[in-house]
């Protein structure tokens, strides 16, 4: 009879997970131990890096990804991480040693004492077989819970003397089994929608992050111009990927995450369509009505959560690519007229240190068509996209739970899903220290990213903030000597701060195109919020 | 009427807590605007370092202490230093914001959803007050729960809109209040163990952390002295503090920390005393007799929890200091002969480059006389114990948890609480990682902390568990291009990486006598674990 471990290492094989991101501890040595060659073990430094990457490699490939912590510190220390996993839907089977299981009810040192408790508020599923023989079941139920919509990570705790079990005669099946869950709204309410669609005087659609990662992409453009639609992106806090392109001429910008301005921008449109996202990611609160009079708000959504905790509207829970297909079965073209393109972005603000507008502008002057952003800056997050204004599937990452320490790390699991398109990450030099050893990884790895560093000595995101609520005198906002070109050169990673428009675009350039590791620019930025 | 945050401020100078540590994020603004100028904010980079420094703080002072953090990802990603935190009977108030009242039922962007019961598994209590009216005394309740008996941390989430309102008429109640728990157990109870130590032919002392945290010291070496007790430290993975002079003729070494072993070293005693320590914070799995025949074990500690789940053993409740404190005066001169004092230690290890026993004598030939050592080097720990045998009370702090990113930020907490006492943390350069952003912290407060780094270019600690557990193939463990010194000095903590014993004698020298600001030294070490 196979032992658990070797069960569960075709388990994992059947399921296509060989690639494993982890930061070892001594329980987590006898899964690792004689690590076979069909897999693939990459090291974080620290446990939020660890989860970083694999929420960008899950969300970047698709697949279910295998995330490997140390018993209850490490899982500890990877809590943020995996709260921003949740927020971006990212399918992660989170596995994590145990002590053995006869030093367990003493609490022996590294016990996780409360090892399905701690992680289950940021899990769909959080576990601890009570046998050994249970093991790969647990792991097969976590990839299942994971894989399931809406996807998220989900946990499981394994007692270090576990592995070398005798596996029982269910394994075959456990590795057998496939759970698929992508179900297609009931086709009343979908027509239902589809008519009020086609009879409304001035639709509009606010398209979120599900419609990129359900394969809905093409679907929702093509259902925007058939139905002549104006296109908002869901507002930018909870925007984790983009839902439409950015360039298309239907599309009118990002919407204000606000309940006042985001009802004040979508006033006049009697029916808004509001298709993978929450409703809405507001962040500063900005009182208001909900929704400008005449307004009425339909959301399609994934996520049964999501559409009961919505403040407005009726809510259609399903999948959001095959309800996209099933309206444009339904819904021919519309006699309304197109929406007049907006215009190309203007030149930059001007200020020295440059502006954030100006050093996205020199980062769109070289951007790849193929190009891939990875985005944690929270001044410039508006004016990158509108400067890039990035229109393929796949090509944009943000943490869409408002925590930090996910770019470098989410760049590096994306570039190793994606191989063969350039990865750029784009940072303030106070975002990128909450998971700053992620640059020790992609060196050590040969991650071609290229990182984009914007230094402003401050936390501007927090002034601006505080500005907004009337805060003055408030500690702990300045960063002096935070400097990532040298922390980056310090793990290996080339790196050099730049000055002025020109030399950071030639050296974008050139770090984009470097594909033998990471590249690290920095470019001092002027204090400020970039919009545009 | 005074607003709820002018009535906390007021609270938090009646417990003497006008050091704040944290890293602020927009749900925190409201808090911390117009900071007074009586209240001091440490700012770190990243989370788990800010509950770090706030840890060696809490220790190193014996003051309950302020963390801020920031909600739902900020919590996330202070977890493992809450175990840690936890681990070691810090005694923290942790306070986080939570998106503003109207918008937490719709879970807007940074709502803290599971706010309560996200920390819940690591703290002594958990909560969000319903009304705005009730922050101050949560806060003074979770002020009064972090410092009981047994010490730890305590959460309290605040929605941002609570400070401004109008606090009611009980907050002079709630300033005046205070709270003591520290209890002398049973005296019959105390006299029959007081009558069983006199009647022991051998009996020994198990010294553990909470010897030096009760303030138990100087009692339990007269308690050893007069009854010509040979003492034990407790395992060196849960000794988070020492609770016995090293040097101490009495003194005869550290536990080794599994069953079988610490039994059999303990074999041909009839009496164990366990003072302010677990029974036992055993790590790898090394079965055995919890005993050896004839043995009986005593266990005094001032938590219930650690009484209860104790493998064997009678278990006496109440504080050590005061426990010892009555034994004194029960107990006479012993009529037993005194145990011979152990032997200096003997030459380090010839290795090239240099073993971690060698580096540890280095830093044995500087060690001032005052000196703290924080410790997070798992491979030379023990080495480390053995020469620097250190006989002051509160000069030693290790994670007790077993959990890394602990050692640069504790450090840099003692010394802000110890600022005429030298401190010097002793790291890996894998450890390092963990927290390796409060090197920034360091630098920028001019904290004088000396860094002693050993580079090995490997997890050590997890090799040596691989042998032990006979574990082969193992990816992860190697650790290449990870140079301390240079991120270090890109942080501005200027450093340097020595060869040889002189020049790190040197360098650690004047190290420690730089009063400026912090300093790092790093030393090639050989591959090995360093046990004397």
């Amino acid at each position: 009879m196979a032992t658990v471990r070797e069960v569960t290492l075709d388990l994992l094989r059947a399921h296509g997970m060989t690639t494993i991101f982890g930061n070892p501890g001594s329980t987590e040595l006898p899964m690792l131990a004689e690590l076979p060659d069909d897999f693939n073990y990459i090291l974080g430094l620290q446990e939020l890096p660890v989860v970083g990457m694999a929420d960008g490699f899950a969300q970047a490939s698709g697949r279910t990804t295998h995330v490997n912590l140390h018993t209850a510190p490490g899982v500890g220390n990877a809590v943020g991480g995996i709260f921003n996993a949740q927020a971006n839907r990212s399918p992660l089977l989170i596995t994590a040693g145990q002590q053995v299981r006869p030093q367990i009810a003493m609490e022996a040192n590294l016990t996780n004492r409360e090892a399905v408790k701690g992680p289950e508020p940021y899990v769909k599923w959080s576990h601890e077989p009570s046998r050994a023989q249970d093991v790969p079941a647990a792991i097969a139920r976590a990839i299942h819970h994971a894989s399931l919509p809406p996807r998220g990570p989900a946990f499981v705790s394994i007692p270090m003397d576990d592995w070398a079990q005798e596996a029982d005669d269910t394994a075959a099946h456990t590795i057998a089994r496939t759970v698929s869950g992508r179900s297609t709204p009931d086709p009343q309410t979908l027509a239902e929608l589809a008519g009020r669609i086609a009879e409304a005087a001035n639709p509009v659609l606010i398209a979120g992050p599900d419609i990129d990662a359900s394969g809905g992409w093409d679907d929702a453009v093509k259902l925007a111009e058939r139905q002549r639609l104006p296109v908002w992106a869901t507002p930018a806090p909870g925007g984790g990927r983009i839902g439409f392109p950015e360039n298309h001429p239907n599309f009118r910008g990002v919407l204000p995450p606000a309940i006042g301005p985001a009802a004040e921008t979508l006033a006049g449109h009697d029916l808004i369509l509001v298709v993978g996202s929450s409703v809405f990611p507001y962040y500063p609160y900005i009182p208001g009505p909900l929704l400008a009079p005449g307004a009425s708000l339909v959301q399609i959504t994934c996520d049964p959560g999501e559409a009961a905790r919505a403040p407005m509207g009726q809510a259609i829970v399903g999948d959001v690519a095959l309800a996209l297909g099933r309206l444009l079965e339904l819904l021919g073209e519309s006699g309304r007229s197109a929406p007049e393109p907006r215009p190309e972005p203007g030149p930059p603000a001007e200020a020295d240190p440059m502006s954030g507008s100006s050093a996205m502008a020199a980062l769109a002057d070289v951007w790849p068509e193929d190009g891939i952003a990875v985005v944690e800056t929270p001044s410039s997050t508006v004016a990158l996209r509108n400067r890039l204004r990035l229109s393929r599937p796949g090509s944009y990452y943000f943490s869409a739970s408002g925590g930090l320490g996910y770019g470098i790390s989410a760049a590096v699991g994306v570039q190793l899903a994606q191989p063969s398109r350039p990865v750029v990450c784009v940072l303030g030099e106070g975002s990128a220290q909450y998971g700053i050893t992620a640059l020790w990884t992609a060196a050590a790895y040969k991650v071609p990213v290229t990182f984009l560093v914007l230094r402003n000595e401050e936390y501007m995101i927090l002034k601006w903030f505080a500005e907004f609520e009337g805060a003055d005198g408030l500690p702990g906002l300045d960063l002096p000597g935070v400097d990532v070109a040298a922390i980056a050169n310090a793990y290996g990673v080339p790196a050099r701060e730049v000055e002025g428009r020109e030399e950071l675009t030639e050296s974008l350039r050139e770090a984009i195109a470097a594909q033998d590791g990471p590249r690290l620019v920095q470019v001092r930025v002027a204090s400020g919020m970039w919009l545009d």
